[in-house]
């Protein structure tokens, strides 16, 4: 069934929630979300329930749904999973058209579970009521600063989101999303999906203007042939990347008790995910490290890279792991050849990767906009952006120490970061930055990293940054056809 | 040609060297590198060679190689290219028996360079002298604090040893190295291998009792036949992990220029690299993640696997991983069932992964034992080993913030992972951990990783965990056959 916008959008947004299952007790969840819930400044009204507590942390507590002021446009539901189907009859009596049951113990468990899904499921479609879960772990709506999980997670507001089956990759995500400095527009654990699915969320999202890249975990697809349907609508105006979890016997296994999934064979998968253009990853690594690149670069217009280098051996790497999947490695004219003569020692490679020969800072610039400005070139990977340890020296009356060493790559770093910026941005072609300088502290790097994610998404690896660059061509090509 | 262990031996462990090409120069590599051993307090003698200078950085310097008091074990040489013949023939003449050339400009730079190197070489090996380069950013021998390298990087006394074509290669693994709390024994970086190949450096490290475990970075093999002779019997005691560069016409291309390396038909090397039982890995992340299994963890007598995670994503993206590369998810006898009914709730799902459901701290230990004490079952990869946050909150007398929880988590992590150490040691059977508490500041988490790291080795997402664990069981497979 197809659920209208309006109803996810007061699912993302309520203007205002019952929450059923609070409680004065802090080691249970119905105290610890609706404390994350208060403690994230929601914007709409939180009406607890429970028939033994007059106030939750500071908040009129009413004993039951009936004697709320107002119908609120959504229940959270946190209560024993016997008690579940109870209150969603109270729910549909109050007219109540939405809930999202964090309660678990349902078809995860087994036969019995899914019955008592089942009938709570009906009961919800009868009464006009859609529901998330349960198993969720939760949603978050961040323009309406509602964070209702059950991690204390506060990701800022940004361009990514998350829909995941699994609540604890949901929480590792949004971890490391905030660690690495992006930020979320919608989050949603969709857990046991016994009425709304992975595919709805993702439809919702396709409207949601601060969404523009789409983060998702999945174990099973409920309905597949409609979830590839819309997936396909999304993904011509929304890059999608998907982890897909038990796709093989034991995985499979492990999903059908974790959030009763049935998940289809991996072959099967492989060719509908790439009809529809899904990004595919295969681990948490690549569904962030890609999300970074796809919130912070335009789209290649075509598959020739340039790769600049501060040392041989990443340049070999990248292009190694840029032709395996079907880059070309640019061919640089003669024209480019000579431009870059003249910021280049004689003994420089002539030829792409550009080396800089262990000497970059005060000529990156230079460089990258000679590639830039080429018409043979359609992206680059930068590896590298520190300058080399003798023009950090040289900065200096006396050598100075390794920590001052990483001191200054750090600002050096900061500096030409910016500059890569203007020229990406003039030029409106990715530049994909990694870098790893080896001596004094990293964390210099990590907050500048962390300060720019969202603007430019850098890498600490050189496979790091060419699979993300990989994965920005893909959906290009599936896009426009760049090949 | 093979060279006596003892030549090699006076590489990484020189009783005294000539530095040939020092300088008071700040900003030239010949006071970088000099400054960069004198730093690391080198247990040898140093004799600067300079004509125009009398001290540099508080050494007596030496107007040339005659004049020495003795025959130094070593010369370390940063002269110009063009400078390097005559000053083989120096050392040559004072009977120095081993050459580290730092210099770049060779075979690496075409035609001519190759000549040159040519000349050098034939003058070293009728003179007797092994060289190690040239284009070589250093060495390191930590036993006798020979930190003789471009970049200054010191890491600690460890297992692992690292031979890598590439400086840069080498430079971004060592610093890594330190970065992750692990230690070295031998680092070569070994360039254009005029003359010394990698695989003297692994017959070298086969003797050396310091290393481990072997990590490397090639382009390309100069005397391939040799090179997996000796790979083989090398790898039957250590294992060596590898990367290879220049495995595509592109990556190739750029290696030629890089290292001067030749690159081999990548399924050649694939087919190989197997049979002489070396482990291939792809990425820098992969050498780096499978050392730390090697180094910390006993192999696997067979391939079935115990999972205990925390959430369910992470349990499933493991099984999948792990299975689709031949491991088998271990089968839980009724036995180990029941006794591990004693320590969870009555809805755990009763299979394998054992899913905590949310609740961990303080019976981890019961349930790794139960596991670990079952004979179906050969190791056991951990997923989460914080606690979960009801578990956490259930300490405090009020919910706490979002960071003390996170500082919980860490003090938590540390007790369990001195249990998990106690016990993995005792039952001899690999235990990897993965965590990675989403709430509050990681820091905390990777003081202890470091810390422990040549323990017990921990990562941070469930793909790592698992593909260091399937390395050790291949490994193990290739030594006695465990499939």
């Amino acid at each position: 069934m197809t659920h209208s916008k309006d109803r996810l959008k007061r699912i993302f947004s309520p203007r205002s929630i019952a929450f059923l299952g609070a409680t004065n007790n802090h080691t249970k969840w119905g105290y610890i979300v609706l404390s994350n819930l208060l403690n994230g400044d929601f914007h709409g009204n939180i009406y607890p329930i429970n028939p033994h507590e007059k106030e939750i942390l500071g908040i009129k507590v009413y004993s039951n749904l009936a004697k709320l002021p107002e119908t609120p446009d959504m229940a959270v539901i946190i209560v024993p999973p016997s008690a579940v189907l109870q209150v969603i009859k109270d729910c549909v009596d109050k007219g109540i058209k939405a809930g999202l049951i964090i309660t678990a113990g349902f078809a995860e468990l087994g036969d019995r579970g899914q019955e008592m899904q089942d009938a709570i499921l009906n009961l919800a479609r009868k009464g006009g009521m859609v529901l998330v879960g349960p198993n969720s772990n939760g949603i978050m709506g961040i323009s309406s600063q509602f964070y209702c999980t059950m991690p204390p997670l506060y990701p800022q507001p940004g361009n990514l989101s998350l829909v995941s089956q699994s609540g604890n990759l949901a929480a590792t995500l949004s971890g490391n999303i905030i660690k690495r400095g992006l930020g979320i527009s919608c989050y949603v654990s969709s857990g046991n999906e016994a009425d709304l699915h992975t595919e709805d969320f993702l439809e919702y999202l396709m409207h949601d203007e601060n969404t523009k890249v789409i983060l998702s975990y999945v174990e099973g697809f409920k309905d597949g042939k409609r979830f590839f349907q819309i997936a396909k609508q999304v993904a011509r105006l929304k890059p999608i990347l998907m982890l897909k979890g038990g796709d093989t016997p034991a995985g499979a296994n492990a999903a059908k008790s974790h959030t009763a999934a049935v998940a289809g064979a991996d072959s099967i998968i492989e060719a509908a995910f790439k009809q529809a253009g899904i990004i595919r990853v295969h681990t948490i690594e690549e569904l962030l490290d890609y999300s970074g690149a796809f919130i912070s670069q335009p789209l290649p217009k075509g598959n020739r890279l340039g790769i600049i280098t501060l040392g041989g051996g990443w340049g070999v790497l990248v292009a190694d792991f840029c032709t395996r999947r079907g880059l070309k490695i640019a061919h640089l004219s003669k024209d480019t050849l000579n431009k870059l003569d003249k910021y280049l020692p004689s003994w420089w490679t002539r030829s792409n990767p550009v080396d800089m020969v262990g000497g970059m800072r005060g000529k990156v610039d230079k460089i990258l906009e000679i590639l830039l400005s080429s018409d043979d070139i359609d992206g680059i990977i930068i590896l590298g952006l520190t300058g080399g340890i003798l023009e950090l020296a040289s900065k200096y009356d006396s050598l100075p120490s390794g920590d001052e060493l990483g001191r200054v790559a750090v600002e050096n770093f900061a500096e030409s970061l910016k500059e890569v910026i203007e020229l990406r941005n003039y030029y409106n072609k990715p530049v994909i930055v990694a870098n790893n300088f080896p001596v004094g502290n990293v964390e210099g790097f990590e907050k500048i990293f962390q300060r720019e994610a969202q603007n430019i998404f850098c890498y600490t690896t050189p496979h790091q940054a060419a699979a993300a660059y990989v994965a920005l061509t893909r959906y290009a090509n599936y896009l426009y056809g760049i090949d």
